[in-house]
């Protein structure tokens, strides 16, 4: 390959730090395909972020020319790390002997696992952007990146995280249909614990609402939802359109089987073959090793297992714990419809579902009991209407048999009639869980 | 990183050989993090395999100790090649003043894109094996590269193809139900042209066949199968068993709407939905960036575009041109159970079909005319009970409105009832196709 043109960014604050930065430079200049340009003049900075009690570092920028490929360049940087003392992985803003940072790798943008180029943060460190100004490097027209990327059409999503992919990143996702609150937060913070870059997408999917349900009620907020997830440290925001999610010729469907029979699946005739079809689809054009979804949702997780485990798609699926408001309210993109008085009432469904909880782990283990239990705690409340109470077995919501049972998750949907519109809640247990009397 | 153990071959037949090793050598040991520890004698041997006639090699192995990642190594070495004066990339098998090859990076075991460790044919060199047994290199436990791997397990397909794609490899999948023919040998040849890795899949699928078809009797080879994958250059061959590719509470499928209406669609209940589940579960599993499928089976390939589609993988799929016995009978693996009479009479499809592509070609232009021109020729052989003759649009196969066409695909389908056992035949032809008189 041709030369390209290089720059790094050195820094010290620990042993003789000029020594330590030139040292490098004279070692760097030793490798076959490395030949080192120029550099700026050394100078002072405090540490930026948190970080413990340390001296100010001492910086610099080098032009390099090379022909090794970004990767070669990045493991020689490393190595030089290491020969000034450095013990990697580095613990995060501790005092080091030597700091290389690849900053521009020509006009090259990597976006892997290993190494970002441009430095993700290049242009908010002014001992980076100073030096460089020193040595007239022209930096007006180089990427800054902005998070999270906020994406359309189907096929740039793919070409993103096939970017992601083939860098090695590990990729999480996070599907919801918007109108983002703490619940939808939490999927996104353990994703961003877990994964190396996230995306979350915001689709309310027409093929999962049926005639007479709430599809163009449903609440939309896509620039308070992409702030939420800026905040949450997401790399991607997907957000189609219909007609960019659904082609004119559309015509395909996914359908799961006894998963998807009872409870919602048959109070909402095809609703979890519209779920199952648009996750399908989402998991095939984004290839994540993991996706999340609430507990809350506890039959859509329970359909979306089948799915992965049925179609084969090879990633992990992740339920995260129902968030709760303070009187133990699931939260819901849909509480915003209560009126007043009915989401001072909503609290009876996890109060019904803590007493059977609660009965349970006081010796109760009869299913119907169970069950009743929760009813009788539900019918204190006027202003909701049951749809179902029903205990099933955990994790894939098998039926259970009468009698006795060792465990499960009980589920709940009601509706309630005095808001703005109707709104139905759904809310699950653990049987196991642990709750106050 | 703790420092690795590696060997790396070297060889020159261009100017002064030893010299060229021996600056490499003095070169690669002023590079940070590596550490020359000994080297084999240089020897003498002609090229290995086919290439312009040139002089013989200079080669050893040398030792190395590095904490250099295997790619950042990989391109120091490339970049030696280059400062001998090597144009990279290199013509196969031609002269060179420096070649450099990892053989051995400590244990690792590398299959991607631009690395393969160990080096996938270092045993069978005698010009690597013998220098390494002269330094006393342990080399009897080390791994050979066997080709194609053969996988049961869905999970380690996947696992297979993660990683190949994880090390940026473009990988090709060719499903079929095994008992393979040239048909099959030309899809995966044309993989083995377009991708780095070929996955060829063997599975006779209980989902597409009804109740009375030939599951049972479909005929199998996996030994003569996985040895023709081999000779056309396949990778890895996922053969799984039924029961390995469903589990017991499958219950999953997927429907793709009208491209699965009429012709086989109406004849094989269910046929498509089995065609279009097992083939987004292979999707799935393996995540190709191209997949190939036969022009032979028309249909399924206008179902198998419409799913890519609709659900949204992100891969290409590639029709690849029928492959035709002497005669002109399209190859099928059920050709085998047709009997003599009627594997005779079996050119009939071919030859209506050329027959009706002949009369479009010289000027007939009416639908209904050239299906009749296509039916006349087969009356002719009373051996063929036709299923249907339909002339539809190219690519999506949707039906043509009677009149004047344009072009179009021609479909046949028809059964041959005196062989071992009944046997359908199907057969396609575009009217654009040039076809002898």
């Amino acid at each position: 390959m041709a030369p390209v043109t290089v720059h790094i960014a050195l820094g010290s604050n620990l042993g003789d730090r000029t020594a330590h930065l030139e040292t490098a430079l004279q070692r760097l200049a030793q490798v076959p395909g490395i030949e080192l340009v120029r550099r700026s003049a050394w100078r002072e900075s405090a540490l930026q972020g948190d970080g413990p009690p340390q001296g100010a570092f001492c910086n610099g920028v080098a032009e390099l020319r090379t022909t090794l490929p970004p990767l070669a360049l990045l493991g020689v940087l490393k190595e030089l790390e290491r020969q000034a003392g450095r013990v990697l992985p580095a613990p995060r803003n501790h005092p080091r002997p030597l700091d290389l940072d690849l900053v521009f790798y020509g006009d090259f943008t990597i976006d892997s696992r290993e190494l970002v180029v441009p430095h993700p943060r290049w242009h908010e460190r002014a001992f980076v952007v100073e030096p460089l100004q020193e040595l007239g490097v022209e930096i007006a027209a180089r990427p800054r990146r902005a998070t999270p990327v906020v994406i359309g059409p189907p096929a740039e999503l793919a070409a993103q995280c096939s970017q992601w992919l083939a860098g090695g990143c590990v990729l999480g996702l996070v599907p919801t249909m918007g109108s983002l609150h703490p619940g939808h937060r939490s999927l996104m913070e353990i994703a961003r614990a877990e994964c190396d870059r996230v995306v979350a997408t915001i689709f309310v999917n027409p093929l999962q609402f049926g005639p007479g349900e709430d599809f163009a009620a449903y609440p939309r907020s896509l620039e308070r939802d992409v702030e939420l997830c800026r905040s949450a440290g997401v790399d991607a925001v997907f957000a189609p359109s219909v007609a960019q999610m659904y082609d004119p010729e559309f015509a395909s469907h996914v359908a799961v089987g006894a998963a998807a029979d009872g409870m919602e699946g048959a109070l909402r005739p095809g609703h979890f073959a519209g779920v199952a079809t648009v996750v399908a689809r989402l998991f095939a054009i984004s290839r994540p090793h993991r996706a999340y979804f609430g507990e809350k949702d506890a039959q859509q997780l329970a359909v979306i297992r089948r799915l992965q485990r049925d179609l084969g798609f090879p990633l992990q699926i992740v339920g995260c714990p129902i968030v709760r408001e303070g009187d133990g309210l699931a939260m819901s993109s849909r509480n915003v419809y209560l009126g007043p008085a009915d989401r001072a009432a909503a609290s009876i469904l996890v109060r019904s579902l803590r007493s059977a909880a609660h009965a349970f782990q006081r010796g109760e283990t009869d299913r119907d009991r169970l069950v009743a239990r929760a009813r009788t705690v539900l019918a204190t409340e006027p202003r909701a209407a049951v749809d179902y109470v029903e205990l099933r077995r955990e994790g894939d919501l098998a039926l259970l048999p009468p009698g006795k049972v060792a465990g499960g998750r009980m589920l709940i949907a009601a509706r309630f009639r005095d808001g703005v519109r109707p709104v139905r809640l759904l809310d699950n247990m653990s049987l196991h869980e642990v709750v106050d009397a």
